[in-house]
Order: structure tokens, then sequence, then C-alpha cells
């Protein structure tokens, strides 16, 4: 088989260097191309020093896109970037893997509420599709511009895509409490990353106005209908990389009859529901990520290192019969599931590859 | 003044160190004895060597209570052992705070729907005051038998007080997502808190069923009638110190009046909500916890080093106009403000003394 | 290409969990046995939980082996206990390569002297070889039985190796002072190893009397002559994986000639080192490891990220002209070059593989 | 007593914040003045919200200094900063404690050897004492500028202290193998502190070029006399607080004597050292340090969790038979031993206060 060509743009990040590590030892591509605006001349290695001896490719600016042959480029740029590089290739013939939020939302509109910045390129939301194989496999397969989904709303929304796909919790009241690691805030050093703000120590940030709330809103929208507003609240953990999502909301009437939990009006009062409520919303689950390699149904809560350095997602669901509620807990690492694997798994589905060509990575654990 | 005399009883895990680290150096009292059954004969600092020139006294068994002049009893000991402690000194005239779940609850009936035992001395409920002096310092000043509160209801409680006394949030839906640090399960070594099973990971653990649950149900809804059962998640976080708690709760047609948030049926999207409904709840927050020393009403998100080592406990209290919720979110330091800290502030009340006495300690950051 | 065949005996282990997380990847091989005396007839997912859905073959007792094709075994088992397994083991005729202490030493009167046990299987000495393919390919390729280095001796040895064999430092004075994360100390939960006892601090152990300083030794005297007894002093880290080592020795008079030291009783006052000292040792380290794909002579000293999940060793070399110290520091990831890692690449050259095949994966950084 | 007044100028860093930790509950001074110039008119609270409702100071410019009463100044401000405020404050009657780094060494020229800048008061050094009052009590107590040690050597001297002034070591080959927490590295964010950088990490820096070095050099020689070069390699944890070092020297024929070595010329082989070598070592350092209230001679070695916090330097001595080194290991937290609690240390002595009072914090551990 004759190698797809791909090139890297934006090399400094933790997405950039997660995606040279992932993509140089997979064996469907070659990496032709790796640029860097601030870095170029130098190489890889020299920016990533732990590649020494195994990736030393020179860095170019963007512009040697030009004159290289390429069948796909991602786009590993910060939120705002993203959408002048997408408009400058427009021409190209190469498909596009874009790791920002520029075309993540319904519309440019949408974008401009949330994001601090008008939208450079509202064309290209036309073609965009939301890069989550497990939801749009289909769309990805021929998309020519695939905008990889945000950390957070990987975890979100695998958490409650069954869910709502199944219509059978209650439109209001859902709640997304998560909690992430440091790698999520960039390479750039701040105040938010310094050792000392975040070792033995944990916060909320963002509280009600994170952005990826409303790509998560919109997705699972996009999936079961119209949803009440979710609550997202994302935490700081003092771990490298990994995001636990926490996940509480009500079955509807639908979704009690599911669980064996009855239709009173205060199921946790007056129902007992049955024991196998977990059971059955775990069959679910399996039913709907049925054939989707990279999601694990989990006995128990999950914990991140189940998932560190893998593309995995661990889901726990469960029901609590004495409130109510249904809870799902799910873990994802945030560089790879939540950013470079999934972009992998994108272009996989793009190129006609096996889902898990190069991905399959097991956890690294402890 | 005449110090008091004051005994730990049962000196080997966290909290009995870490009472001991107050008490030693709280110039209204003196410890007049310090127990172990397991390490009776050795000093107190072969057990904890942190302590080596600054407390060596001789470890005692329980008995030694017998023939000391005490004036009041801390039980550092483990839920279902505590409850013979306090039987056997029934009789005598020094007082207690028990560090255990024993008599936190409200009837041993209760007690035994949640713990794995049968309770040995029911007569003890009579007679004890749950010992969170922001709610209860009157009944605290003369109480014979303190049951000191858990670490997770310390900080979900003081976080949901304010509302549930006012009486402005909904009965039902109250969701209290917890994170803890490890020295929450113990001084005993186990699979739980290895190194390398809580380092850069995190879980929940626990969940529909940890026993703090119950406590905090009972004390706030004797601090404001009844509630619909509250969802209790604990998480474990890759620190030593400190439990932040995120609640999430909807204010009922009273609560929107006083936030600003009209009175419709679905307040996030038909009505906007005032732009001081954030100022109207710290109002509310304030006012409750006035003359509370160590409540603090915080601007933004607190931190766990925040409070680090110290017997605070920071509040950040919000509204989201989007979504109808009011979140809150506490900070505190498990073994302080969550137990050690805590038991020395119902010692200071029920010894008449300031009630700063000896644990206003600033918070050690980082 | 047919697979070879290979087994893991003793599986619940951090060693264990690591190999099969790299054989299970590994195209040249099929894991055929998987055994655990305690966790007999459970999921090996069942003991690592993060192999869910990718390694959930049946763990067997130790019999099994006598009816299964094997070319190979590894013994991932503690000391003490591995040597009745090779004795038990050597009539059969695959392979084995052994992750205890227990035939690493020059003889069994050495290893009685270090360790609190009398060795069971002294013969097994006679055919044993040391698995460090940086020094003994030739040997390992034909060895029956490959006695798997320690973590500290491995990265200890590959830093000081050039330096005896190429004789030019004095035999007297050397200091090894490494640094270990936690899962060097295993598996087994104890105050040793607990989240509290570890996380935020840092301590020496082992002082004057470890283990591995008698294999350190030993080596370093099998590759270039009797030395004086070198110091070795572990201390552990709040890190889960990597050991770091840094040496201290002096030149002598040959060594300083190389350097361009001069040759004076007191290089450090009276002579001026020439400005390419540095340069002249890293010139004699690369030409040592030339053609040893997986060390790494870097430029600045390593960090432990740099070689974390990957077999590397990065080795720094510098020459102090102030006080004539040769420094070296090196860094490698102790349950991967330290052990499981470095096993894979022993069985790679006993196998006539390509040393690298299925163990060059890329640091996971961060 | 009446209190005294003492100002901190510079109140924004690591140990601006640490000293009015431990200024603001000390019983013999009041804080009559905190400087920032880049956050004035900002509250000490701003900076730094873990203060909130405790230290609400308004910060003023050092401008303020010229019309505040004061008794005392503490300078927590940067090397080449201080030497301008010395300077400045030169004809006003209060006394200086400078935790720069800019009179701690012997001379201007020296100074200028190590530190990047020409050194604008060469006047300064005539008065200024070095500040480890368990070396210098006495000129401490007078004088007029104390220069407060820096946090390694600090723990490098104390360790070293009682060999080099009892004069049983060699003066050659001396190693000081150091480990520090981040907070050394200053508040200001940079990739050096970035939590992904030392999370799960570690490595050596400063390599033969530290500048604490030539202070560790400079103050062994003058308590013990001249001594060949010392070598001194700081390395970085991921730990927010605390520097163990480890050093290793060998025994003179004094030293061979005292700790019972016999005299050969090469003790490690030829002669069997008694028994209580270790003991003999712990008894010249319990003599050293008689009457010094926070050295504590410890039978193992310490941890970085021993000192937390606190004011103490937790030192373990022993010597190596197999090897003729003596090991000492060493502990202190540097925000506290290493910078500010020495700095009140300093401070009671130059005000005839007890040494202990307002640092006799108990070490935080966990």
């Amino acid at each position: 088989m004759k190698k797809k060509k791909v090139g890297v743009i934006g090399a400094t990040g933790y997405t950039g260097s997660e995606i040279v590590r992932i993509l140089s030892q997979h064996p469907g591509v070659e990496i032709a191309l790796i640029t860097s605006e601030s870095r170029a001349g130098e190489k890889f290695s020299d920016v990533h020093p732990f590649f020494q001896g195994i990736v030393d490719d020179i860095l170019y600016t963007a512009d040697k896109v030009d004159d290289t042959d390429l069948d796909l480029v991602f786009l590993a740029l910060p939120h705002g970037v993203s959408m002048d590089y997408v408009r400058r290739f427009a021409g190209r013939d190469f498909r596009i893997v874009d790791f920002s939020g520029d075309f993540r939302l319904a519309s440019p509109e949408i974008y401009e509420q949330w994001y601090p910045k008008n939208h450079s390129y509202p064309e290209g939301f036309r073609d965009a599709v939301y890069g989550l194989p497990e939801l749009y496999t289909d769309s990805i397969r021929d998309a020519k511009l695939v905008a990889n989904p945000g950390c957070f709303p990987t975890g979100a929304i695998l958490s409650l895509a069954p869910l709502v796909h199944a219509g059978v919790i209650k439109k209001e009241g859902i709640i997304i409490d998560s909690k992430t690691g440091v790698t999520g805030a960039g390479i750039k050093a701040s105040a938010t990353n310094m050792f000392s703000n975040v070792n033995d120590n944990f916060k909320a940030y963002g509280v009600k106005k994170h952005r990826h709330t409303i790509e998560i809103q919109g997705i699972l929208e996009n999936v079961g209908g119209a949803l009440g507003p979710v609550q997202f609240t994302p935490h700081l953990l003092p771990v490298d990389r990994g995001i636990l999502t926490t996940v509480y909301a009500r079955p509807d009437s639908g979704g009690r009859k599911l669980i064996g939990a009855g239709s009173g009006e205060d199921p946790a009062k007056t129902v007992e529901a049955s024991s196998n409520g977990k059971a059955k919303l775990e069959e679910l689950y399996r039913e709907f990520f049925r054939g989707k390699p990279f999601v694990r149904i989990c006995d128990n809560p999950p914990t991140l290192k189940d998932v560190r350095a893998s593309n995995y997602c661990n889901i726990y669901v469960d029901y609590d019969d004495r409130t109510g509620n249904i809870i799902v807990i799910s873990a994802i690492d945030n560089l790879v599931k939540g950013a470079a694997g999934l972009a992998v798994q994108n272009m996989n589905v793009m190129f006609g590859f096996d889902e898990t060509m190069g991905i399959s990575h097991i956890p690294v654990n402890p």
C-alpha cells in the first residue's frame, strides 16, 4: 500500500507534539511536512527534545505547503488562527482535520457569541463535519474539512449521546461536572499552569461560560433534538493528562420504564427501581456503541490512568433509585482521544483505513 | 488563666496527629494524655517522627484515662470503635468530642442502615450534638458529647445551609459533586491510597452509597426542613489534603425572586436574570455567616490551597441565568476544618474560649 | 514469519503488566500463556482493568507451563521466588528471561551476602547471562537463561560503562546518587508507597546497603576491572516511573589527558581544562554506544519525561574543570528500559529479531 | 512589650508572601508597611487571595518607607535589585534583612564573577553579616545588614559545618547533591516551573555553575578554613517546598580516628570501621548544634514532609565502612528555614527575642 502523505501545521504545542508521536509510527502514512512559524528552520526535536533521534525533521513555515504533495493536513493551531489557514487552503485538494474550535459550532453567528473574534471564513461551515466517528462516521468519510472535537465535548458527548439519542432523559437539568488535566490549557507558561498553583491543588474555572458548553449543547441537540441548557463546569486537576466527566441526568417517563423505575411523579421516593436499572442502561450504551472500537463500557467508575496515553473512552453508567438520577462517568486522555488520537481516528475513516490503525496503544498505567 | 486538660484517644491516625499538632500550640489547653492501643509505650514522635523534639509524650492505653484529670477528651477513633469508648466514659465528668460517625446521625436506626454495624450505645444519641459551630453554637456550648462532622458533610453543609435555611431552593434535585484529597481515606496503606494508583489519576468512588450522604441529608433537613434525596458523589484527587465541593441547586419561586430571575416556568429561557443574581446570593451567604470567623465568601472559585492547613472554609456562590442553576463551590482542608481544626473550634466553644483560639493559622500556600 | 510463543510467569505486578502491554503489540511473538498463582482463573484484565477488551486472557497457575508449547518464558517474579522456577524449568527447552535478582550476581556466595535467603539453585549461575544488550549482546544471543538487570543498575551501569571500559577514571571514589519513581517498590501497598507519604515528599533510603550496589559493582568490574567500592544512594521521588542517576567520578591521568585537563596533582586548581572536555567525553560515549539504538547522548541534562514509557536511556556527560569531577546523568523509565522493555530487547536479541522490534515506542511526554 | 515595627519590601513573590504569613502571627512585631512597585494600591490579599480577611493591608511603593516609622525592613527582592535598596536605605536607622544574594559573598569581586551584574553598592559588604544563626549568632545580634542565606546553602552548610569546623574531613572531593522543590525558582511563570514540565518528572540543572556553589564554598571556608572546590549539583523535584541535600565527604586521618576507622591509606578496604562510626558522628553534630533549637539530628534519613512549613532542619549523618565515605542528608523547607523563617529567626536574634518566637510551627505533614 502506498503511504498517504500528511502534513502537520503547527508543531510547537502539545497537540502538535502528540500527533507527530502518533503519526510517526502509523503504518499507513508518512509525515511529509511539519510547520511552525515561530521555530521554522529548527528541528522538530529542538522544540520537543524527547524526539531526539526519532523525529528530527526540519520545521518549515506554512508556505511550504504550497510546494508539498499532501493528501491531508492537520491544523494544530489555536482558535482564531485556524480559520485563516482553512480559507487559505480552500482551493487545495488535500483534506483538513482542524484541531481548533473554529468550525465545530453550527454557524459563524453562534461562534461569535462564544468566541472573542469575528469569524474570517464563514463559508467553511458549509462543508465542515464534526469529527466524532462514534456519531458521524459516514459524514467524516467524505469530508473535506473535519472539525476535530474539543476535549471536554468528546467526553461529555460520548457520555450523554446514548441517552439523548434514545430519548430517555428529561430535556432540562443536565449537569456536566468535568475535571481536566493541565495540558488542556496548552503549552504556554502562565499562572494557570504553574506547578505551584496546580500541584496539590484543585479548583473550578470558567464557571457558567466555558466555550465548550455550546459545543456540547449543539452536538447533543443534533443527536437527540432540542434540550434545555446544559450546565457545564470544568475543574483543573493536578494531573498532566485526562478528563473525567461526571454527568447527572433524570430519566423521563420512557427512561423510567426502560430502567424499571415506574412512572410516579417522584420515583425516588415512591417507586422501587428494579435492581437492574444499571444493567438496562449498560445494555443501552453497549448497543449504541456497538462496533465502536474505542468505547469501553465498564462495571466500575473509570480512572484517568485506565485510558492514559490511549484512544479509549471508558464509560460507567448507573441509576440511583434513591434520588432518581442517572449518573454517567467517563474518562479519556485529553491529548489522545480528546485531540490527536481522535484526529488520527478521523483520518483513518477519511482514508478508508481500519479505524484503529496506528492508535491501538494500550493505556500506560501507572 | 488555668489551662484546661485535654486527652487524645487514638494517636496513630491522621486526625490524631493533626489534633496534637494544633493542641500542642493552643494557648488555652495542655495535652494531659495521648493514647494508642497498638503503640502504647512508644513515644508519640516514634509514630509520627516529624514531632521529634516537639511532642515526645509517651503513649498510654486508654485505661490511663481512669486516673488522669481531664476536662475534655477527643476520640480520634474509627467508626464503630468510638461508640464503645463513649459508653465507657459515660459516667465521667469530662466532655467528649468524637471524630467518628457514630453519633452524627439522627438515630441508631438510621446509623444501622448506612453503617455496617449494630450500634452498641444507642443512649448516646440522646445527648449528642452535631459539632458544626456555624450552625449549632449554642447547643455545642453546653454539650457533653459533640459529634464532630464528617469531612465531606462539613463542606457540603456549609455550602448549602444558607440556601435551605432561607428556603429559596427547590427541595428536589440537589447535586453535590465532591472531590477529596487522599488523607480522607485514612493512614492505613491500601490499594486505594497507593501512590501509583492516585498520582496523576482521578476517579469517582462510593457512587450512590457513600455514608456521608445521609449525614448531609440529615443536617440540611434539620436546618431547613424536608428535602428530596440529595445526590452525593465523592471523587478522589491526587492531593494530600482538601475537599472541593461543587453544588448544583435550583431556586424555587422565592429564590428566583431573590435573585431577580422572575417566576417563569423555564427561567433560563424565558426570563433574563438580573445581573446581580450573584450579588444577591453573596449577600444571603454573608448574612448567614455573619460573625462566623472561619467562613470566607469569595469573589472567585476557591482553590484547595487557599485554605490548606487552615480552619477556613472558602465559599463561592453564583447563579447561571442561562441554565437557571445556583452553583456553590466550597473548599476546606479535610484534616483541619474537616476534622481536627473543627474539633478544636468545638472545644473552644465548649470551654467559652474565643472561637478562633489556637486555630487561626494562615493557609500554607504553596 | 511464524510468531514465537512466549509465556509470562507472574502477572500481577507492575513488570508483569508492563511486559504484557509490550508483548501484546509485538509483531514477532504471541503470548501463549500468562500465569498467576494468586489470581488463577481470573482474567488478566480483572487484575489490571485498563486491559479490558484488549488482553482478557485467562490466568493459569504455573503448572500450565508443562503442557504449553513455549519458545521463551519471562519470569516476572520476586527475588527468592524466581530461583525455584528456574530450577523447575531446567529441563525444558524454552529459554528464560528472569526479572529477579536471583541470577544477576557473580556467584551464589555473593548473592547470599546481599540477599536474605539461601540460594536454592546455585547451578543456575553457570549459564546465566547478564541481560544488558548494550554490553553483552553476543552472550545474550545464545543464552538459555538471561538475568534481566535491576532498574538502578541499568541506569548506573550505562552511565559508567564507557568510563570504566576506557579506563579513564580513578578506581576509588565513584559516587552514584540515584532517584527513582515509586513503581520500583512494587505493587504491594505499604507505608513506603502510600500517596501521602510520597506525594510532595522526597527521601533517601537503603543508605549504604541497597542490594543493587553489588550488582553495579560486579558488572562495572566485569567491564573494566577491579574498582574501589562504589557508593550507591537511592532516593524516592514522587513520580510513578523513572530513574535519574547522577554519577560523580574523577579522571585518572589518562582521563585528564583525554579531557585535556593536564596531569597535575590537583587539576582543578592548577590546570585549566580545555574547553572541550565535555565534547571529548561525549565522543567517548558516542563511540562506546555506536549501534546501540536505545542510548541517546544528550546535550542537556535529561529529564524523566524525556524517556517515559519508552526503552530509551538518555545520557548527559560533562567535566567540571573547577572541581576536576566528571559528572554523568542518565534517565530511564524503570518499568521499560529498567525492566520490561529491556526484557523484550533481550528477547529480540535471543530470537535474532531486530533489536528494536516492538519496543520503539516514542516517550509519552507530558 | 511594645511591638517592633517591621516592613516588607517586595510583596508579590513567594518569600514576600511567606514572611507576611509568619510575621502577621508573630507576637513581637507588627507589620507597619508592605510594598510592591507593580501592585501598589492593591491589597496584599489581592495579590495572594488566600490572605483574604486575614491580611488585607494596602500595598505601597517603596517611597512610603520614607515616612514610616520602622525598626527593621525585610527586602524580599530579586538579586541585583536589593543592592539598590540597601544603598538607598543606608542612612536610615532601621535594620535590614536582605533575602537576595547581593551581600552574601565575601566581596563584590566574587559577586561579579558569579552573578551577571556589576555590584552597585560595594560598600554594603563591609557591614553585611551572613544570616545563619546556627553559625553567626553574635554577629547577627548587632548587625545593621543581614544577608539572609540562599536556600541551597542553608541546607548544605548546616550539613557540612560540623565536619569542617571539627576539621575531620579531607579538603578535596566534597560532593553536594541537592534536590529542591519548585518554589525555589520563584513565582514568575516559565517553562521551568510549568506543571507539565515538572509533574511526574525530575532533572538536574545548573550543573557546574549554580551561583549557590560559591556561597556554600565561602561560608564553609569561613567556618573551617580553605577547602578544595566543592561540587554542587541542584535537581528539580516535583514538589512545592523543600530541599533535600545529600552530601558525600571523606574523613581525613583525624576523622577516621574519630569514627574508629583506623588510619590506613585505604580505610574502606583495609580497616574495619568500628560499629559506632554513625554514633560518633551524631555526637559531633549534636555537640555542634547544642542550643540551636531548629536543628534536629535524626536516626533515619529525613523526608521533606518532616520539616514542611516549619523552620526545622533535620540532619542525618552516617559512615559507610565499605566505601569510607561520610554521608550527610539534610531536609529543610526552602521557603521557611531556607528563606522567610530564617529571616524571622535572624530578626529574633537582632531584637533580642527568644530565637524561636513566632517560628515554632510544627511541620505540616501530610
